[in-house]
């Protein structure tokens, strides 16, 4: 324990290695550097497929598996993560709301709604959890999270008092938002959305319009349900004064991004930079002497929320060199270097085609993680 | 000029880029990473091909081009090199003496001779040279530089005392070795040879049993020309009392290595540690920070004799970090660390076909450099 202390945070290699997996082939790679080295894996995650299962291993955390209504309405078992000691949870909206559960049902985007995330939120909030990191994509509904919320005690109306059902286009006869049966736990929770879009509620650039269509919207339901979220984000201003019709990232997964900054205060955020707080990176980072964080591909889009700017970004503040080991590497950097990123390497050994170099990006990765501690620990 | 001092020293990568062409991305590379850094350029080679320009670029040397005899006896012009102060000189044998040069003309193996690079030095000597680095590598004859040693002023003499006519067969006849006539400024002139075999003078793993059949020679050539080069291998150990017969490297270039040892104590050794020393590198390596070297592909054969090898190999000795930027690195590189190579990077990006690498070398090598200095900067 004398040895450098060097935190590994790599995302997954995407087709090739899970971030557990990046996580053990960089740590051997840097033992055989330095033996002696302090190495402290936090696999990370950018908020979409394996967060769970990072937040799962980086935090002793549990998951639990609860009954839910999945977009269909029907009942589905899912699973959400509660950390070791109960006071944060993350719940992945694809786990009870994603398009992949109702695959075996004609696409229904009118009326999917996203009522089972809502149902997971609120059995961590009951269990005690106040720090709730919803990961969302992959959604089937257009609902604006309407679901979601009426899961945690809000009520949607229409002008004769009723309450709507559930999907995205019944929100065109919303016309008053109850909030007065949700729970005070509810009200006391921090949530967090991470989400990898930027796209408005509404408009052309909205989540009927960009998302829709993915989820079976004909060009008259794009419509329908466009006109539909612009009622619901009336309602959320007349009942909290917010605006979320063009909130950057409040289309995200049809719009719960948008139902949960309106009504919780939720602020959506990029995925990785969320991630990492929840996996407790910034605290691993204390005392490091090095970074080292990965993804399949680093680019200049890398630049923009993805695991290897925001581990960059966490190093840089904290004055810690970061180098990225990745499977591709397409330049220019410069962007990447400026958020604080020291340099960028990709595993390939120029002898081997790209296909290859997935079903050995293990191996490559451990050779190449070798040679870059070898280089930072000689001067 | 108050940056780090950093030696860029790589071979050319073949196929790619010249040596100089090499230097050139390494330095702007590393000039993105750390404008402020002294870069050093020293060109190398491994005594093979691109070693005159090497040389050539690295010394403010001057070409010098001379009439001289080619391996069918036939004149042909060619090339050497003769250092600034007129000290040294680098002579390649391909340039009077290649195979290339008697492509024209049906094989000739029992005839061919080695005088047109005797000619060669010998015109060195006369302009001052004292110190001659020999390249050797894809020769045409099998004399054991009879040719060559002719030209510089030894006799090679017949039971009747008559000189021996060119080439390796006539050397079954050769009864005696008369250095009488070799000029003054020939003794004091100390000779290295540059070769990247091993192989002994005579035997199964002789000159003309392995490089004959190259070079034309039928099986029973090859046996003819092998009992003459142990007769001339006789002739010069009653000479001089040097064996040649066993000399590991006496069979290089049909033997031209064991003539110029046997006969001027020129030690062939590896070329590239050669040429390290000619063109100046351990001087260029007094208080330098980092040295970075390069060849088209790094492997475990790297650490025999070549270029990445004998860098690795200075820069231990004077306990400066080596990193090699490659084409291609293929592991275990664990035989490179032990002689002093700190780290080896592929310039591969993981996105392109190896083809195209080649193509993109120049810019890849750039981006490479930089990252390596970025990181190599960090701490």
């Amino acid at each position: 324990m004398t040895g450098p202390r060097i935190v590994v945070a790599p995302d997954s290699f995407k087709g090739s290695l899970s971030a557990s997996g990046a996580c053990a082939a960089v740590e051997a790679g840097v033992l055989r550097a330095v033996p002696s080295a302090d190495v402290v894996a936090v696999p990370m995650a950018d908020g979409g497929e394996g967060t769970l299962d990072c937040f799962l291993g980086a935090r002793s955390g549990q998951p639990v598996e609860v009954s839910a209504t999945d977009p269909a309405g029907r009942p589905v078992r899912a699973r959400y993560a509660l950390s070791g000691d109960g006071g944060s949870a993350v719940v992945e909206l694809a786990a009870a709301s994603g398009l992949p559960l109702v695959e075996d049902v004609p696409p229904d985007p009118l009326n999917a709604g996203s009522a089972g995330t809502g149902e997971l939120i609120m059995d961590a909030v009951r269990r005690g959890a106040r720090d709730v990191l919803v990961c969302v994509g992959g959604s089937a509904s257009t609902d604006g999270g309407a679901g979601l919320l009426r899961a945690l005690g809000f009520r949607f109306l229409d002008a004769s008092g009723a309450e709507l059902p559930p999907g995205g286009a019944a929100l065109a006869r919303l016309a008053r938002i109850d909030g007065s049966a949700v729970p005070a736990e509810v009200r006391a929770a921090r949530f967090r959305v991470a989400c990898d879009v930027t796209n408005p509620l509404v408009g052309p650039d909205g989540a009927a319009a960009v998302f829709g269509p993915q989820k079976g919207a004909s060009p008259a339901q794009v419509r329908e349900l466009d006109a539909a979220l612009t009622a619901f984000a009336d309602a959320v201003a007349a009942h909290t004064g917010v605006r979320v019709h063009d909130l950057p990232r409040a289309g995200a997964a049809g719009g719960v991004c948008g139902g949960l900054a309106g009504l919780l205060g939720a602020l959506p955020a990029d995925g990785a930079a969320l991630v990492a707080e929840a996996v407790g990176l910034p605290a691993a980072l204390t005392g490091a002497d090095l970074v080292i964080t990965g993804e399949g591909r680093v680019d200049a889009q890398s630049a923009a929320g993805k695991v290897v700017s925001a581990v960059a970004a966490l190093a840089k503040e904290r004055g810690i060199p970061c180098v990225a080991l990745a499977g591709g590497v397409a330049g220019p950097l410069d962007d990447l270097h400026a958020l604080g990123l020291t340099a960028a390497f990709s595993l390939a050994d120029g002898l081997r085609a790209l296909p290859e170099l997935k079903a050995e990006a293990a191996p490559l990765l451990e050779v190449l993680a070798e040679q870059a501690v070898r280089l930072f620990s000689a001067r």
